[in-house]
């Protein structure tokens, strides 16, 4: 738990998804499965304030992102969303748009891995929120669709311009949101676009297994891995070099890395405190 | 058509190559056939002004650029370009560069999608070409070679070491402009760099059908999803995130999402207006 | 030889590591073979001051960087580094970290190609080595491992977490280097990590193959070249194009772009003369 929470109380109750959290695990899980986890405005601003709670807070060492039912996660409600921002203003549209890429942008930012356990469809919003995690854990009924241009809108959604290239390519990201086409399972292994492809019906499990194995490893190592990886496809060599060296000078005063020496000194198994 | 048109005409004739436009698709195709399509300086002039032309007026909702005969381009001639390059003094060398890297950004900026249609060899400026489209439609006869250094150049020509490791990645863009080897059609898609394999003397029949499939949709959201890919690789994620939640909700006032939801609603095929 | 050289005397032995130079093929190899060439500190300043003063030299066209024994390099000693490290203060922990990201940068910014033969285990440190060379030429027994956290460090030392999204893709790399599990080559050649995949025992004869050709061929271009993939990664396009644009206009001006022609209209290979 970090010292510098102020005077904001933890939220008790998230309503528009379900969340868990055990040994340093959460697990947020996307639970409208007769609507296959469609996103609702109540889900993103949940997802939103959920990723800053947690970060602010320090308890959490992993994060599993997950949906309940037949699939991942549809995208965007064609009714709740979709329908509804048909007779927003200007203003509101982009107080919308503003809130769906901070999502993006707190899975980018928070200071532990985000693991998107994925099967069936992945669309829409839905395809980048798995986009934005660190680990794509899928099995091969996963598929994904940056379907934005399917329903009149911009492939540029959320950051996918930003992430989608940087991920696969440009050229394979050009077609995937230019077009919308589902990519399924093996195609996404093969482009990079799934980190783990597991046996059918043991995603959630194999994410919830790498989360574990995450949280019991050296978690301010994780994170500072992390917070590079994010920050250093923003910045130049040789001031991604310099950031390198300050952020591993600062570890090497750490607690896990004396721990590794002592451990390997005397041929056991380090016990990370993730400090 | 734009209004946004002033006093210059349109022209009339390209002569450095063949020009056709119908139902929103151009089609421009190097056809010097008898030179394998290479590059003059006519030609390069052609496509930085018919692009330039283009992009004012807006009657244009894709672009397939394709190669008459054996290849698709062999790149800058020999004869007319390399030898008359030799006498050249240093404000006319670096005239004639700029204009070549003029065409790479005004493919990469033009306010629809390019697809380049590719049979036979790529090769140099011609590889370039291909690598600046949005959409790489190859057959198995295509083969790539960035084969700047074998004329004693550097291989970052026309934008070639911005664009090849976007694609690519670093290490493969290393061998590749640092070789000058050939890469053929497996490689090149096992790779990324075919956006679609063909079969055999199909490139530009399907380059052709996905020039119609993208401008029979909603041009305005192509155009803006390009415009975000081109933007975002330059883009910080934070700076990325907004851009597109303007994006988005500028969209979200056009006809076409409307349309799209009083489509799905009425259990109907979309009509797309490009607005 | 470059006529840009001042007092600074060149050094005569490098105590470190194996240096040896023929044809403009110079040949660094790490020769600790019973520690698995782990690096110590003076290896790490041996690389930085060697390449430095290679680089304001320019005898070198192209240089190998090989491991003697059973592997390339398993990353810094860790008794030699890791345990000299936890009783460093906070200035000599940067100023280490420092040099080895200065080796990483010196590596990517010298004028020639850097190939990296990999045999066995590329580990911690000698896995970013690998990384930063200009190839990767790797036999079956190549296995990398950013394996940072491993040791409670962080994924981004020596510009790692800058390098390896640019190489893989930014999924692939929070993978290896979050997790730090080894990439066995068939894994490493099918994400782009590998250049060359050769023969079991080869990558040293493939390696020194390459770097005999590139020494032979036009080394300002490849200098060229090499400097602009650098560069251009943080560069966006319209500036790229316009740096493209000056270092090929300077090329044009140079003696084996017309030595290309002459040879080219006499139906003869061309000499390649390196200006």
């Amino acid at each position: 738990m970090s010292p510098f929470t102020g005077s904001a109380a933890r939220t008790s109750d998230w309503r528009h998804l379900r969340y868990e959290v055990a040994d340093g695990v959460a697990t947020v899980t996307l639970a409208r499965p007769e609507k296959l986890n469609a996103l609702t405005f109540g889900a993103y601003a949940d997802l939103r304030d959920l990723l800053a709670e947690l970060s602010r807070e320090r308890s959490v060492r992993a994060l599993v992102l997950a949906g309940e039912g037949r699939g991942f996660c549809s995208g965007g409600d064609v009714d709740e969303i979709i329908g509804a921002t048909l007779s927003m203003d200007t203003a509101q549209l982009l107080d919308f748009n503003r809130m769906t890429g901070q999502v993006v942008r707190a899975v980018r930012e928070c200071p532990f891995p985000v693991i998107a356990a994925v099967h069936g469809v992945a669309a829409g919003a839905g395809a980048v929120l798995a986009l934005a995690a660190d680990f794509r854990v899928a099995d091969p009924s996963a598929r994904f669709a940056f379907l934005f241009t399917r329903v009149g809108l911009s492939g540029g959604d959320m950051g996918a311009a930003y992430l989608l290239p940087r991920v696969v390519g440009l050229g394979h990201a050009t077609r995937l949101l230019m077009l919308g086409d589902p990519v399924r399972a093996p195609e996404a292994e093969r482009i990079g676009l799934i980190s783990e492809l597991t046996e059918e019906g043991h995603a959630d499990e194999a994410a919830r297994a790498l989360a574990h194995r995450l949280a019991a490893g050296p978690a301010l190592a994780h994170a500072q891995t992390k917070a590079l990886l994010t920050a250093e496809l923003d910045m130049p060599l040789a001031a991604s070099v310099e950031l390198d060296a300050s952020a591993q000078a600062l570890l090497m005063n750490g607690e896990d890395y004396a721990e590794f020496h002592a451990a390997f000194t005397e041929k056991r198994a380090p016990k990370w405190r993730g400090r």
